[in-house]
């Protein structure tokens, strides 16, 4: 059925691989770079290998970067008391940029699902509580996902460390700013009332 | 503002100057590749490579191809009486895809566009007419865009051929005025050579 030739075929399928990429787009991609410029094709593919060659995980909060320690454990004007956990790296830039947050982090890499068959020993919670006992972390504020398994990780580590002295918080569930009140759903419109506060 | 290391900017920029595809989903396809195998990112890396090594234009109806004359020229089997002019190889696919169209094709490379300073002699039409006095064409079906550019095209080329022997048909209305015609669905696109009109 393919008309294509072999080289266009199989650059139509690793980008069909690609998350949210389906074939359609997946052709205009591949032929997007087959109307390239040969330097910008290079460059392309230079900068898929290069990103595989410099990306490294952060010996200590396992965040991504290029040394041995991210830039933001060696800064040293952070809040020493603070450590947000979040799932992906991808998180912590989310929070990151809402420039509040002024603590350290600790990237888990995934979230425990039973259903997947990922435990507490497949992501990064071990090393999370080694590096406590070695911090002058008092609080630990967990932004894993709202879903089944970010709520679950949440607790198998508030578990983890009840009965030290570091407090255990979450971030607040509640209605996106700038949302629609009707088309908040119902979970999350319940979690917002539960969570209310005093004005 | 950015909080990723160079190597990883410069693949979120590699991504986002692809057609369609956005900032944020720009970071989402290049955390994808951090996330990959070796293996899978090399692969990828070297089918673009591959791609801009391999592919070339076929000397007969400009298609691309890996070879010097295209699979769709070399097949003996086909109508030689028939020839469909297309704006880019993809389109030419499209209309394969129907199986209903057995002659032969032409690839323009585009449409005359005044606006955008495309000229005829931008495009393949020169080397459309050079084809047409060797070959035994008795009908070309000039399936560029319904746009602007296509339908401007598709004069152009009628007009050229004034006078000669060779019949110059339109695809049919049927593909959606203003859509684009690699997105049009089968059914559509072979009801529309099917009712072919002579301009």
């Amino acid at each position: 059925m393919s008309k294509f030739i072999p080289s266009i075929s199989r650059l139509i399928d690793e980008f069909a691989r690609l998350p949210g990429v389906g074939k359609k787009s997946a052709q205009r991609l591949a032929f997007h770079i087959i109307n390239m410029d040969q330097s910008q094709a290079v460059a392309f593919a230079e900068a898929i290998l290069d990103v595989k060659r410099k990306v490294k995980y952060c010996e200590k909060c396992f965040n991504i970067t290029d040394q041995d320690i991210c830039d933001i454990c060696t800064d040293n004007k952070r809040d020493t008391h603070l450590i947000c956990v979040v799932e992906t790296p991808r998180d912590l830039i989310a929070i990151e940029n809402t420039k509040e947050f002024h603590g350290y982090y600790h990237v888990l890499h995934g979230a425990i699902s039973p259903m997947e068959g990922i435990g507490p020993n497949d992501i990064k919670i071990k090393e999370l509580i080694i590096r406590l006992q070695n911090d002058e972390t008092s609080e630990i504020i967990i932004a894993t996902n709202p879903s089944i398994e970010g709520e679950a990780t949440a607790m198998y580590i508030s578990k983890l460390l009840k009965g030290t002295d570091i407090s255990v918080t979450r971030l607040a569930h509640g209605i996106p700013v700038g949302g629609d009140l009707e088309y908040a759903d119902e979970v999350t419109l319940a979690k917002a009332i539960e969570g209310r506060r005093t004005l």
